[in-house]
């Protein structure tokens, strides 16, 4: 299969991160974000949206946007699951996907920020004010659920990381880009540093890519 | 199982959707979020995140975040199932759903518009703008991807409505509170006359609850 996607998209190191702890061998297939070829003709005819990642199945089907490529692999890999078994404990780690995937990740997108400097005419510091706001919103929901998680042994939920770190790791990495203080969540801290140990997390970081600079 | 909830909000009408389409019968919680009832510390308790909507099970777990919830309902109540069966096809409704879930519907959410509006000092005009630019470049990529589906016979996918629906409906009525014209997307509108035809589509409608004013 193939991945089309760029080093520093946070939603491309969601789903490296899925592929690394599946040992699932792909192609990394670069889209320049920063030349837009995630608008060029070619890969809007594989992914209408125009963002990135897209995976590319050996039979030619084109599964797009992060949240279903991660259950897809799920689904069709079944080894090193990233869900726990039981409906209410998968509900719970999706929770905490959710809560980055939706609450916090979609505000700092490239094309939002676009926006605030463009249209809104912001500067620096109110694009990095708008940053720091969702992150820490969200990074306090999620430090106050991970305090009261019962399941939690060193990862967001159980002994090894899986859906919930596929979302939280980069979330860290894009705060840290933007020099946004992580010191009054010392769990999620924690759960960051711990996976930084295992070699996944380390294949699948961005600054490893073939397209980082 | 009770629902805590507001009439108006996406999320809450999404996860009302569901339970209509599985008639799981529920207790209705309103939260009241323009009296910021979201932030009481009694609800707080229940969802740290301050969000709606949340699900009480029997037992007192709750499920917060829409997207957890769905998947919850779907695993723990698969009559009338919200996806279909293969992992190919369950990813690309779930890809639709993540479209508007992921990269329309945070970003016109309410504590979003509170801030253009505040922190940013956005006037109406300002914020109906941002609203429809999101609304706009979402609906495009989901009408491209809706004309080139080969599953599709009345709804996003297939011959009955599921998750893209429990999505694609609370977006299209955001759209119609804020005036944005839908005309270009003739087969999302489609879909959504056929589904407020059926009466589970109805019965979760926002204007029909019971803190609707």
């Amino acid at each position: 299969m193939k991945l089309y996607n760029y080093w520093r998209s946070g939603t491309s190191y969601r789903v490296r991160i899925a592929l690394a702890l599946k040992e699932i061998e792909y192609e990394y297939i670069p889209i320049n974000l920063r030349d837009a070829e995630q608008k060029n003709a070619a890969y809007l005819g594989l992914n209408p949206q125009g963002l990135v990642p897209s995976l590319e199945l050996d039979n030619g089907t084109v599964i797009t946007q992060s949240p279903a490529i991660l259950d897809y692999l799920e689904e069709a890999f079944p080894n090193s699951p990233l869900l726990p078994s039981s409906p209410i404990d998968r509900a719970h780690v999706r929770a905490m996907a959710a809560l980055i995937g939706c609450d916090v990740h979609p505000l700092n997108n490239l094309r939002i920020l676009k926006y605030l400097k463009g249209e809104l005419k912001q500067d620096q510091q109110g694009v990095d004010q708008w940053i720091a706001r969702w992150i820490h919103e969200g990074f306090n929901a999620l430090e106050r659920l991970l305090e009261s998680a019962h399941n939690r042994d060193g990862f967001c939920f159980g002994a090894a990381p899986g859906l919930a770190e596929c979302y939280l790791l980069p979330q860290v990495y894009s705060a840290q880009r933007f020099n946004v203080d992580l010191s009054a969540y010392p769990l999620i801290t924690e759960i960051e540093q711990k996976c930084m140990t295992l070699a996944a997390f380390q294949k699948a970081y961005p600054d490893k890519q073939m397209d980082a600079d």
